[in-house]
């Protein structure tokens, strides 16, 4: 393909992008396709000779984007928005043209910089507490995911944790290795029963133990101090070395936000104990200041997390994660052969984020991140965030005047309503028909949507973030459940 | 901004990429910026208004690209290639469009099942051995970076030998965990001293030990069986547990094949020793038969990770991971909260990547992948390589009409030269003259090239994968080259 058929494919994929967009509504939300449907329409082996452009569009028309789940949808309203937008779609374009595994500075300085900076005015703007800055001893680090944000600072807490906790205690090399050894198998990782599965899975990568904290409705879910301090204890007397404690801003079940500042009180004792924030879906609302109250108790804390890819219309990868001593991720990550030695990196000038993550290359994703920022402002994230709120709470007041056939579960958060269907007759549970209805939706692929359990309880989630949503989609969709769950009540 | 103004900006974009191609062998292939550039010219905090994109494009034009190091360049010589393609930025934009962290197979089905046929299509292209393919237990999975694959494998591996090895043998939960606990200390991974520093990395983030055997110039610099024995035996005699090997298909320094078959034979008796090859940069030589011949033992291993991001015409990220069994890394990975079950996950017919891998979410880079092979075809994708190789030889060849200023220190491979400038007056050493010829050339910026120590000399690496790259660029760096040392050498 030589520059001018690039100008022309471009040309004709920014048009299919708009119309995209243009009948993002109209489009069934989830795929029809069955599984290995694909297998069953391209060929077993690569093509030996150069396609054209037009044939292979056209089979990308034809087979590819109809296996895809529209998550800009409106009637996307499962798991959490993955938003995108057009001023990120340009950053990912340039992104692949300049093209670099840009593991150090001096791989594209401007790879480095912007990141330090988007991300510095990003924990401005959430109102992050100051240790997160760069210009101190902090910093923040554009990762992959959520659940890598999760493993990163795991493997560095205890990393932290052996060499502080465990090896400073004895003066010989062997000492030491053979306290490391013993302790190894002893550290315990905490998170409470709403935690995001993703600590599990770290705990699994890191080598360690993992303690889910029960969690009540009477505190809406969230993790409290007492019931943290209780663990440890626990844990303890086990024989058991605490060592990192993951507290979410917004589960993904019902987005509860954990005690923060209770769950500081009650490590204070612990200084070795890395406290890690994962506001992976709620920490986009912090661009708002009326929400800023949830991070009282944040500035204990050695880690934030939040993705921009998630609702705050950068798309995936965006995740945001800051640490208060980012010595502590370059102490665990940093190996640095002679291949990858510069004179920038040698000056201590510069930052190389590759010692600040599991991967050695990383892409340009700064870039989408400014492109977002200056385009929409900070007005217009707040707008974004600020409507698409109200959507889910025009949603769940829609759900409040069917009281008679719904139940709210927990308390709606971050635009999240939580709802059983309430059984008609006898001898059905609540769980029974609530899963019977979720099942009805997205088999018949109008809506698409979570069912999850609650304490043991069936639950539908819904919530949308997607920039496409409105009042009247929500309504719509409102209605669509309406009339499944009164068809399931009476069969 | 909305469809029509996406549209005004991505026509512009994209006039603006083939702008940038068309003028890439002008460009300086690295930036002049200074530590710090940008913060001095970007406003400390996010804009509160909206911004044109005019005015975000200007700025971007201004201070974002003066910052960029030209990967693509046919003057970017240093570590290794890392080729983007025009079909290959049409995927990535419509991946940011379709963006979706795309965890599972319902998330979007295309997604995931692009994903096994084209790295099915590419395994057998490659002429891998059979049981990478997806269709019986092993199969390929895209992975961000080559040292996140060392990572995964490491993990499952480490995994796989504590339940296998040690687990399995004692009856009691209580005494398997014991026994687990005191195992875990003793783990050790192996490489040769030529591999690259991600398995290093990847040790210190699972909690293992790592021994680099030394290697020697007489063969290669390859890792053979007898000196893998000999590093197996000592390590047991201090009580260690080798579990896992990374053996290279093209290391870093010099290109060094480690010799497969007799790393297989020598671990024959240790079927519990994990072993993975890392092709990262060789393993695009592949796509051409008349390098597979390297591949010969490799039959015998666990897992083969190879980065089409490098030097086959896929922008990065693009890590082409194949286990033999992908049991291993969903025993390692799999974790499964009720808000990610979903009927067709639970129907066993699809595959959920997010067990595949440490991330939960993931791209849609199947695309890109896919617009790249079907443009190019295997002829197209072969011609690029040799085509590329050629070039090195040429280089190399040049380098060898000037015996009294250069000296090869390794035989070429994968079209890499390594070479060192000859001292001209006694006192002076090649590594005084190599390293002060590449610190030169690099702070000229008219080339961009590695210096690294190979077995303790100072030596240039140049190597070049840029579909750009032409003889006469690679004559004109010959001559600077050529001209640098001999103004070096008479001062």
């Amino acid at each position: 393909m030589d520059p001018e058929e690039y100008r022309r494919a471009a040309y004709a994929s920014v048009d299919y992008i708009v119309d995209y967009f243009k009948t993002i509504t109209e489009r069934q939300v989830v795929s029809n396709v069955e599984p290995g449907y694909l297998r069953q329409v391209l060929p077993n082996e690569m093509p030996q000779e150069p396609e054209s452009w037009d044939d292979i569009h056209n089979d990308f028309d034809r087979h590819i984007v109809p296996g895809l789940t529209h998550w800009q949808s409106p009637k996307f309203l499962a798991w959490f928005p993955a938003n995108t937008s057009f001023p990120s779609i340009l950053g990912e374009h340039y992104s692949a043209a300049f093209s670099a595994p840009a593991f150090n500075w001096i791989c594209s300085p401007a790879v480095t910089e912007l990141e330090t900076i988007v991300l510095d005015w990003l924990a401005k703007q959430m109102g992050l507490p100051s240790q997160f800055l760069s210009d101190v001893e902090g910093g923040g680090v554009i990762q992959g995911s959520a659940s890598e944000a999760v493993v990163t600072t795991m493997v560095a807490a205890r990393d932290r944790y052996l060499r502080d906790a465990i090896a400073s205690k004895y003066p010989t090399e062997e000492e030491k290795e053979t306290a490391i050894a013993a302790a190894r198998g002893k550290l315990v990782a905490f998170t409470s029963d709403q935690t995001h599965s993703a600590t599990q899975k770290a705990a699994l990568i890191a080598g360690v133990k993992f303690i889910a904290i029960k969690t009540f409705p009477e505190d809406d879910y969230a993790l409290t101090g007492p019931a943290l301090a209780k663990a440890i204890q626990e844990a303890e007397e086990k024989g058991l070395l605490p060592f990192y404690l993951t507290a979410s801003l917004g589960t993904t079940a019902v987005c509860a936000v954990d005690k923060f500042a209770e769950l500081a009180d009650a490590t204070k004792d612990y200084p070795h104990i890395w406290k890690h924030v994962d506001a992976a879906y709620g920490g986009a609302a912090l661009i708002c200041p009326e929400f800023q109250h949830y991070l009282d108790g944040v500035e204990y804390f050695d880690s934030f997390d939040m993705n921009m890819h998630k609702w705050l219309l950068v798309n995936f990868d965006a995740s945001c994660l800051y640490v208060r001593r980012r010595k502590d991720l370059i102490d665990a990550f940093s190996v640095t052969p002679p291949y990858l030695r510069n004179e920038a990196s040698d000056s201590g000038l510069v930052i190389d984020y590759r010692d600040w993550q599991i991967p050695l290359g990383r892409r340009f994703r700064a870039l989408k991140i400014w492109f977002v920022m200056r385009a929409y402002g900070v007005k217009g994230m707040q707008e974004h965030i600020r409507k698409t709120l109200g959507i889910g709470i025009h949603f769940m007041k829609l759900i409040q005047t069917r009281a008679d056939v719904f139940s709210i579960a927990t308390p709606p958060r971050f635009g999240l309503t939580v709802f059983q269907v309430l059984p008609s007759k006898s001898g059905e549970t609540a769980n029974d028909i609530t899963k019977r209805v979720a099942d009805r939706i997205n088999n018949e692929k109008v809506l698409f949507l979570t069912a999850s359990t609650v304490d043991g309880n069936m639950c539908i989630r819904v919530v949308t973030g997607s920039p496409w949503a409105t009042d009247k989609a929500m309504t719509e969709a409102f209605e669509y459940i309406l009339k499944v769950s009164e068809e399931e009540r009476r069969t």
